[in-house]
């Protein structure tokens, strides 16, 4: 059944007030009639049998659904270069993914533009629709490195490093129980010695991802990949 | 220090006889020069410390390099719709990916052109020269699902399926030792019942990647993230 993401103040006494987008979207591209039925998801969690009727929905009964990972994964990720960022947004999403925090580092060649943090917003909205999650992670601002890497308290916390013979990440997932983790991977060219001093004095542990070089894109996918089914399983 | 692939017949007596290509990259791309080092790779697991001569390379010695996984993978991946295996080709092989099938299933839309295939080639030698692998994985030509699903003898074979409660692939990595895999993913959609009857017919186990729904695109690289992981932890 289809499903399409609503906004709380959407909803008033178990209706759904379509906008004229939802509207298009249900009557038009999906070609469904007054009377189908479809799923509405609050992004959060929620999710609810929805019968259309008009420019409303009605809420039959909510569905309850498990695909949300039992951990809270927020990605700290140095903006790679080109477009490679939709594709990182819309796998680590389809992986359970909860936050992602796209990084300015010293490496990084461009401040992404305001229509791109809106087109990332979007790609993890239609992502968490097909990958069937009840939840829609976030996509926070863009922000500097050393502004955003003292923010996290109570949390474990990674840096992702290329060379050099760090533990593997999935040593510490399998050794640590974990609940709420922050992991940081870096863009082309990977992190500046200085940046990865700057993570270790703020708590982060230096992590590797394997004996191969992952590029940008990959390395947020693997790390999503491991700690869902690690997760799971 | 850079790496370029080279073909056997290219040896002679300690020597690399450089194609027009090779020389145009190594002398106007890279900007070498006479007497300049780089690292030549056959792409079946050797590299050589190599000094450029003019149209010639000079042998200096063999480098040893740990990258290779110490489990072989085929991944016999359904075509997915655009451009998305492309990606899938560059990511699996920086995750050590020994054999990529490209798979024509009920649900493949398209027979994909000889160009194609040699773009996939193509991608795979980049990206194994990038992540400093010292083998270039294979792309076989592109084969229809019911006339390849029965030729892997002496080795463990999996289906992955999106809906229904298989064991995870992960529970079988931890609970079997494997040395020699064969993994299987749907085109958008997924496999066809018949499919995953014949599969099971021919000795696949079918198992699941999790409780979301993954794209064509991102359950391959899924699964080479967790065989890579598994197997070097």
């Amino acid at each position: 059944m289809q499903r399409i993401a609503i906004a709380l103040n959407q909803l008033q006494n178990q209706q759904i007030i379509l906008t004229s987008e939802q509207q298009h979207y249900l009557y038009r591209v999906l070609r469904l009639q007054k009377g189908d039925k479809f799923i509405a998801m609050d992004g959060m969690g929620k999710w609810w049998l929805s019968q259309l009727s008009d420019t409303n929905a009605q809420i039959l009964h909510e569905i309850i659904v498990e695909t949300e990972l039992p951990i809270a994964v927020t990605l700290m990720i140095a903006l790679p270069k080109g477009n490679g960022f939709d594709e990182v947004v819309r796998c680590c999403t389809e992986l359970g993914v909860s936050c992602i925090i796209p990084v300015i580092s010293d490496r990084t060649l461009l401040k992404p533009s305001v229509q791109k943090v809106e087109r990332w917003r979007r790609i993890a909205q239609e992502a968490a629709e097909q990958s069937e999650r009840t939840k829609i992670p976030q996509i926070l601002e863009p922000v500097a490195f050393k502004q955003i890497i003292s923010s996290f308290v109570n949390v474990e916390k990674y840096i992702c490093v290329a060379r050099g013979d760090s533990p593997h990440l999935l040593h510490y997932l399998q050794h640590q129980p974990q609940k709420n983790v922050v992991i940081a991977t870096g863009a082309e060219g990977g992190w500046t010695k200085q940046e990865v001093e700057i993570a270790l004095q703020n708590g982060f542990q230096q992590v590797s991802l394997g004996n191969r070089i992952l590029r940008a894109v990959t390395a947020p996918i693997a790390i999503m990949s491991l700690i869902s089914a690690g997760s799971e399983v």
